[in-house]
Protein backbone atom coordinates (compact mmCIF):
# COMPACT_ATOMS: atom_id res chain seq x y z
CA UNK A 1 0.00 0.00 0.00
CA UNK A 2 1.11 3.21 -1.18
CA UNK A 3 0.84 6.84 0.74
CA UNK A 4 -2.59 8.46 -0.67
CA UNK A 5 -1.63 11.52 -2.10
CA UNK A 6 -3.22 15.00 -2.72
CA UNK A 7 -3.61 14.17 -6.17
CA UNK A 8 -4.68 10.60 -5.96
CA UNK A 9 -7.61 11.87 -4.06
CA UNK A 10 -8.23 14.59 -6.87
CA UNK A 11 -8.22 11.50 -9.19
CA UNK A 12 -10.45 9.53 -6.73
CA UNK A 13 -12.57 12.21 -7.06
CA UNK A 14 -13.41 12.91 -10.31
CA UNK A 15 -14.28 9.18 -11.19
CA UNK A 16 -16.83 9.44 -8.17
CA UNK A 17 -18.18 12.90 -9.94
CA UNK A 18 -18.39 10.97 -12.85
CA UNK A 19 -20.11 7.97 -11.16
CA UNK A 20 -22.59 10.23 -10.14
CA UNK A 21 -23.61 12.07 -13.47
CA UNK A 22 -23.84 9.12 -15.02
CA UNK A 23 -27.14 8.08 -13.00
CA UNK A 24 -28.58 11.20 -13.89
CA UNK A 25 -27.50 10.28 -17.40
CA UNK A 26 -29.01 7.02 -18.16
CA UNK A 27 -25.94 4.53 -17.17
CA UNK A 28 -25.15 3.07 -14.36
CA UNK A 29 -23.64 4.45 -11.31
CA UNK A 30 -20.10 3.57 -12.06
CA UNK A 31 -16.75 6.13 -12.96
CA UNK A 32 -13.26 5.66 -13.92
CA UNK A 33 -9.89 7.84 -14.47
CA UNK A 34 -6.61 6.49 -16.39
CA UNK A 35 -3.84 8.40 -15.04
CA UNK A 36 -0.40 8.76 -16.89
CA UNK A 37 2.72 10.78 -15.20
CA UNK A 38 0.18 12.76 -13.05
CA UNK A 39 -1.74 13.86 -16.10
CA UNK A 40 -5.91 12.13 -16.95
CA UNK A 41 -5.48 10.33 -20.27
CA UNK A 42 -9.10 8.92 -20.41
CA UNK A 43 -12.24 8.45 -18.48
CA UNK A 44 -15.03 6.06 -19.03
CA UNK A 45 -18.66 5.46 -17.20
CA UNK A 46 -21.02 2.48 -17.54
CA UNK A 47 -22.40 2.68 -20.46
CA UNK A 48 -23.86 -0.93 -20.58
CA UNK A 49 -27.77 0.02 -20.96
CA UNK A 50 -27.67 2.88 -22.46
CA UNK A 51 -24.96 1.54 -25.81
CA UNK A 52 -26.37 -1.96 -25.47
CA UNK A 53 -23.22 -2.82 -24.56
CA UNK A 54 -22.70 -5.67 -21.70
CA UNK A 55 -18.67 -4.84 -22.05
CA UNK A 56 -19.38 -0.58 -21.61
CA UNK A 57 -18.43 -0.72 -17.79
CA UNK A 58 -16.65 2.33 -17.04
CA UNK A 59 -12.92 0.67 -16.18
CA UNK A 60 -13.53 -1.21 -19.88
CA UNK A 61 -14.66 2.42 -21.54
CA UNK A 62 -11.77 4.31 -19.85
CA UNK A 63 -9.12 1.54 -20.75
CA UNK A 64 -10.28 1.47 -24.36
CA UNK A 65 -10.27 5.28 -24.82
CA UNK A 66 -6.70 5.48 -22.55
CA UNK A 67 -5.48 3.29 -24.99
CA UNK A 68 -6.54 4.91 -28.31
CA UNK A 69 -5.04 8.19 -27.15
CA UNK A 70 -1.91 6.95 -26.01
CA UNK A 71 -1.79 4.63 -29.03
CA UNK A 72 -0.91 1.62 -27.49
CA UNK A 73 -2.44 -1.42 -26.17
CA UNK A 74 -0.20 -1.17 -22.60
CA UNK A 75 -1.08 1.18 -20.81
CA UNK A 76 2.44 0.52 -18.85
CA UNK A 77 2.70 3.16 -15.66
CA UNK A 78 -0.44 4.48 -15.98
CA UNK A 79 -3.21 4.34 -12.72
CA UNK A 80 -6.72 3.62 -12.58
CA UNK A 81 -9.06 5.60 -10.22
CA UNK A 82 -12.11 3.58 -9.99
CA UNK A 83 -15.66 4.79 -8.04
CA UNK A 84 -15.96 0.69 -7.13
CA UNK A 85 -13.72 -2.31 -7.16
CA UNK A 86 -13.54 -3.86 -10.77
CA UNK A 87 -15.50 -6.67 -11.35
CA UNK A 88 -13.73 -9.67 -13.05
CA UNK A 89 -13.86 -8.46 -15.88
CA UNK A 90 -12.96 -4.76 -15.61
CA UNK A 91 -9.98 -6.28 -13.24
CA UNK A 92 -8.72 -8.50 -16.23
CA UNK A 93 -8.53 -5.83 -18.50
CA UNK A 94 -6.79 -4.15 -16.49
CA UNK A 95 -3.93 -7.04 -15.94
CA UNK A 96 -3.98 -6.86 -19.88
CA UNK A 97 -3.56 -3.01 -19.88
CA UNK A 98 -0.89 -3.90 -17.39
CA UNK A 99 -1.71 -0.46 -15.52
CA UNK A 100 0.45 0.09 -12.35
CA UNK A 101 -2.10 0.49 -9.67
CA UNK A 102 -5.73 0.36 -8.88
CA UNK A 103 -7.68 2.43 -6.49
CA UNK A 104 -11.55 1.71 -5.78
CA UNK A 105 -13.80 3.53 -4.10
CA UNK A 106 -17.20 1.34 -3.39
CA UNK A 107 -16.46 -2.55 -2.96
CA UNK A 108 -18.04 -5.42 -4.97
CA UNK A 109 -20.37 -5.80 -1.66
CA UNK A 110 -21.33 -2.68 -2.14
CA UNK A 111 -22.24 -3.19 -5.45
CA UNK A 112 -24.00 -6.51 -4.68
CA UNK A 113 -25.70 -4.49 -2.05
CA UNK A 114 -27.81 -2.53 -4.93
CA UNK A 115 -28.04 -5.29 -7.00
CA UNK A 116 -25.09 -5.98 -9.61
CA UNK A 117 -23.95 -9.48 -9.70
CA UNK A 118 -19.98 -8.62 -9.43
CA UNK A 119 -19.43 -10.68 -6.51
CA UNK A 120 -21.61 -13.48 -7.89
CA UNK A 121 -19.20 -13.70 -10.87
CA UNK A 122 -16.30 -13.62 -8.65
CA UNK A 123 -17.46 -16.86 -7.10
CA UNK A 124 -18.26 -18.35 -10.78
CA UNK A 125 -14.88 -17.52 -11.87
CA UNK A 126 -12.99 -19.05 -8.99
CA UNK A 127 -15.14 -22.34 -9.51
CA UNK A 128 -14.07 -25.67 -11.76
CA UNK A 129 -15.38 -25.45 -15.14
CA UNK A 130 -17.66 -28.11 -14.54
CA UNK A 131 -19.53 -26.40 -11.61
CA UNK A 132 -20.04 -22.93 -12.82
CA UNK A 133 -23.96 -21.91 -13.43
CA UNK A 134 -23.27 -21.12 -17.63
CA UNK A 135 -22.80 -24.52 -18.79
CA UNK A 136 -19.00 -24.85 -20.57
CA UNK A 137 -17.28 -27.50 -22.08
CA UNK A 138 -14.16 -28.72 -24.41
CA UNK A 139 -14.47 -29.39 -27.69
CA UNK A 140 -12.65 -29.75 -31.04
CA UNK A 141 -9.36 -29.72 -28.94
CA UNK A 142 -7.43 -31.28 -31.32
CA UNK A 143 -8.67 -29.01 -34.10
CA UNK A 144 -8.06 -25.67 -32.16
CA UNK A 145 -4.91 -26.49 -31.22
CA UNK A 146 -4.00 -25.43 -35.29
CA UNK A 147 -3.91 -22.15 -34.64
CA UNK A 148 -1.92 -21.73 -31.46
CA UNK A 149 0.49 -24.12 -33.55
CA UNK A 150 0.31 -21.30 -36.76
CA UNK A 151 0.85 -18.59 -33.82
CA UNK A 152 4.41 -20.75 -32.40
CA UNK A 153 5.39 -20.63 -35.98
CA UNK A 154 5.09 -16.98 -37.10
CA UNK A 155 7.97 -15.29 -36.88
CA UNK A 156 7.19 -11.75 -36.93
CA UNK A 157 3.74 -11.79 -34.66
CA UNK A 158 3.59 -8.71 -31.79
CA UNK A 159 3.53 -10.87 -28.06
CA UNK A 160 1.97 -9.24 -25.15
CA UNK B 1 -22.71 -31.54 -20.12
CA UNK B 2 -25.39 -31.80 -22.91
CA UNK B 3 -24.89 -33.72 -26.35
CA UNK B 4 -23.22 -32.54 -28.64
CA UNK B 5 -24.61 -32.08 -31.91
CA UNK B 6 -23.62 -32.05 -35.75
CA UNK B 7 -24.00 -27.90 -35.59
CA UNK B 8 -22.03 -27.60 -32.31
CA UNK B 9 -19.10 -28.86 -34.26
CA UNK B 10 -19.93 -26.78 -36.96
CA UNK B 11 -19.98 -23.34 -35.03
CA UNK B 12 -16.76 -25.10 -33.15
CA UNK B 13 -15.16 -25.45 -36.62
CA UNK B 14 -16.13 -21.78 -37.94
CA UNK B 15 -14.57 -20.46 -34.24
CA UNK B 16 -11.61 -22.29 -35.06
CA UNK B 17 -11.30 -21.50 -38.82
CA UNK B 18 -11.56 -17.67 -37.66
CA UNK B 19 -8.82 -18.02 -34.76
CA UNK B 20 -6.47 -19.62 -37.65
CA UNK B 21 -7.40 -17.14 -40.32
CA UNK B 22 -6.69 -14.36 -37.73
CA UNK B 23 -3.28 -15.27 -37.66
CA UNK B 24 -2.36 -14.70 -41.03
CA UNK B 25 -4.56 -11.38 -40.46
CA UNK B 26 -1.97 -9.58 -38.12
CA UNK B 27 -4.03 -11.19 -34.71
CA UNK B 28 -3.75 -13.30 -32.11
CA UNK B 29 -4.89 -16.89 -32.08
CA UNK B 30 -8.58 -16.81 -31.35
CA UNK B 31 -11.68 -16.95 -32.52
CA UNK B 32 -15.17 -16.63 -31.36
CA UNK B 33 -19.07 -16.92 -32.57
CA UNK B 34 -22.14 -16.43 -30.51
CA UNK B 35 -25.25 -18.45 -32.25
CA UNK B 36 -28.74 -17.80 -31.20
CA UNK B 37 -32.04 -19.80 -32.53
CA UNK B 38 -29.19 -22.06 -34.23
CA UNK B 39 -27.91 -18.75 -36.56
CA UNK B 40 -24.71 -17.01 -36.02
CA UNK B 41 -25.36 -13.93 -35.18
CA UNK B 42 -22.20 -12.34 -34.83
CA UNK B 43 -18.24 -13.53 -35.19
CA UNK B 44 -15.05 -11.75 -32.94
CA UNK B 45 -11.26 -12.02 -33.43
CA UNK B 46 -8.52 -10.99 -31.24
CA UNK B 47 -7.42 -7.34 -32.51
CA UNK B 48 -5.53 -6.40 -29.55
CA UNK B 49 -2.48 -5.35 -30.92
CA UNK B 50 -3.99 -4.72 -34.14
CA UNK B 51 -6.54 -2.25 -32.94
CA UNK B 52 -4.44 -0.82 -29.55
CA UNK B 53 -6.88 -2.14 -27.46
CA UNK B 54 -6.35 -4.56 -24.76
CA UNK B 55 -10.26 -5.33 -24.24
CA UNK B 56 -10.86 -6.66 -27.92
CA UNK B 57 -10.22 -10.43 -27.48
CA UNK B 58 -12.77 -12.87 -29.87
CA UNK B 59 -15.34 -13.36 -27.20
CA UNK B 60 -15.49 -9.79 -26.22
CA UNK B 61 -15.77 -8.67 -30.08
CA UNK B 62 -18.06 -11.36 -30.88
CA UNK B 63 -20.33 -9.91 -27.58
CA UNK B 64 -20.53 -6.86 -28.66
CA UNK B 65 -21.19 -7.24 -32.23
CA UNK B 66 -24.14 -9.74 -31.30
CA UNK B 67 -25.71 -7.05 -28.78
CA UNK B 68 -25.39 -4.55 -31.66
CA UNK B 69 -26.83 -6.93 -34.18
CA UNK B 70 -30.02 -8.10 -31.36
CA UNK B 71 -30.24 -4.38 -29.95
CA UNK B 72 -29.79 -5.83 -26.74
CA UNK B 73 -27.67 -5.62 -23.15
CA UNK B 74 -28.56 -9.32 -22.93
CA UNK B 75 -27.70 -12.31 -24.78
CA UNK B 76 -30.26 -14.71 -23.58
CA UNK B 77 -30.48 -17.81 -24.98
CA UNK B 78 -27.23 -17.19 -26.88
CA UNK B 79 -24.73 -19.79 -27.06
CA UNK B 80 -20.98 -18.69 -27.80
CA UNK B 81 -18.56 -21.21 -29.65
CA UNK B 82 -14.92 -20.13 -28.39
CA UNK B 83 -12.05 -21.53 -29.76
CA UNK B 84 -10.12 -21.37 -26.45
CA UNK B 85 -11.31 -21.46 -22.93
CA UNK B 86 -12.48 -17.51 -22.27
CA UNK B 87 -9.75 -15.65 -20.08
CA UNK B 88 -11.20 -13.95 -16.83
CA UNK B 89 -12.28 -11.04 -18.64
CA UNK B 90 -13.99 -12.69 -21.48
CA UNK B 91 -15.86 -15.28 -19.04
CA UNK B 92 -17.04 -12.51 -17.00
CA UNK B 93 -18.54 -10.86 -19.90
CA UNK B 94 -19.85 -13.41 -20.93
CA UNK B 95 -21.74 -14.01 -17.63
CA UNK B 96 -22.78 -10.29 -17.80
CA UNK B 97 -24.34 -10.84 -21.15
CA UNK B 98 -25.90 -14.16 -19.73
CA UNK B 99 -25.52 -16.23 -22.78
CA UNK B 100 -26.80 -19.88 -22.11
CA UNK B 101 -24.10 -21.90 -22.81
CA UNK B 102 -19.92 -21.75 -23.55
CA UNK B 103 -17.73 -24.50 -25.71
CA UNK B 104 -14.19 -24.16 -26.65
CA UNK B 105 -11.64 -25.42 -28.12
CA UNK B 106 -8.36 -24.69 -26.31
CA UNK B 107 -7.29 -24.61 -22.64
CA UNK B 108 -6.46 -21.89 -20.71
CA UNK B 109 -3.19 -24.09 -20.17
CA UNK B 110 -2.71 -24.28 -23.78
CA UNK B 111 -2.67 -20.75 -24.07
CA UNK B 112 -0.24 -20.36 -21.43
CA UNK B 113 2.01 -22.96 -23.89
CA UNK B 114 2.26 -20.55 -26.40
CA UNK B 115 3.12 -17.35 -23.75
CA UNK B 116 -0.59 -15.80 -22.93
CA UNK B 117 -1.22 -15.22 -19.66
CA UNK B 118 -5.18 -16.05 -18.85
CA UNK B 119 -3.72 -18.80 -16.37
CA UNK B 120 -1.90 -16.11 -14.85
CA UNK B 121 -4.80 -13.80 -14.44
CA UNK B 122 -7.22 -16.72 -13.38
CA UNK B 123 -4.73 -17.01 -10.43
CA UNK B 124 -4.64 -13.64 -9.70
CA UNK B 125 -8.46 -12.61 -9.31
CA UNK B 126 -8.87 -15.48 -7.21
CA UNK B 127 -6.15 -13.94 -4.07
CA UNK B 128 -7.15 -11.14 -1.83
CA UNK B 129 -7.02 -7.86 -3.33
CA UNK B 130 -3.36 -7.45 -0.88
CA UNK B 131 -2.08 -9.93 -2.47
CA UNK B 132 -2.26 -9.37 -6.10
CA UNK B 133 0.61 -8.28 -8.04
CA UNK B 134 -1.17 -4.84 -9.09
CA UNK B 135 -1.41 -2.90 -6.09
CA UNK B 136 -5.02 -1.86 -5.47
CA UNK B 137 -6.20 0.00 -2.54
CA UNK B 138 -9.69 1.43 -1.17
CA UNK B 139 -10.24 4.78 -0.99
CA UNK B 140 -12.44 7.17 -0.08
CA UNK B 141 -15.78 4.92 0.32
CA UNK B 142 -17.71 7.19 1.94
CA UNK B 143 -17.92 9.93 -0.76
CA UNK B 144 -18.15 6.82 -3.70
CA UNK B 145 -21.25 6.08 -2.17
CA UNK B 146 -23.48 9.18 -3.43
CA UNK B 147 -23.23 7.38 -6.37
CA UNK B 148 -25.26 3.81 -5.38
CA UNK B 149 -27.39 6.31 -3.21
CA UNK B 150 -28.37 7.85 -6.72
CA UNK B 151 -29.08 4.43 -8.14
CA UNK B 152 -30.95 3.00 -5.25
CA UNK B 153 -33.10 6.53 -5.45
CA UNK B 154 -34.13 6.57 -9.29
CA UNK B 155 -37.31 5.37 -9.96
CA UNK B 156 -36.49 4.73 -14.04
CA UNK B 157 -33.76 3.05 -14.03
CA UNK B 158 -32.81 0.26 -16.10
CA UNK B 159 -31.17 -2.60 -13.85
CA UNK B 160 -29.25 -5.72 -15.01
Amino acid sequence: MSQITVADRRFMRMAIELSVENVSNGGGSFGAVIVHEGRVVATGVNRVTADNDPTAHAEVNAIREACRCLRDFRLTGCKCYTSCEPCPMCLAALYWAGVSAIFYGNTKEDADGIGFGDDFIYREIEKPVLYRSIPMQGLMRDEAGAAFEAWRRKDDKVEY
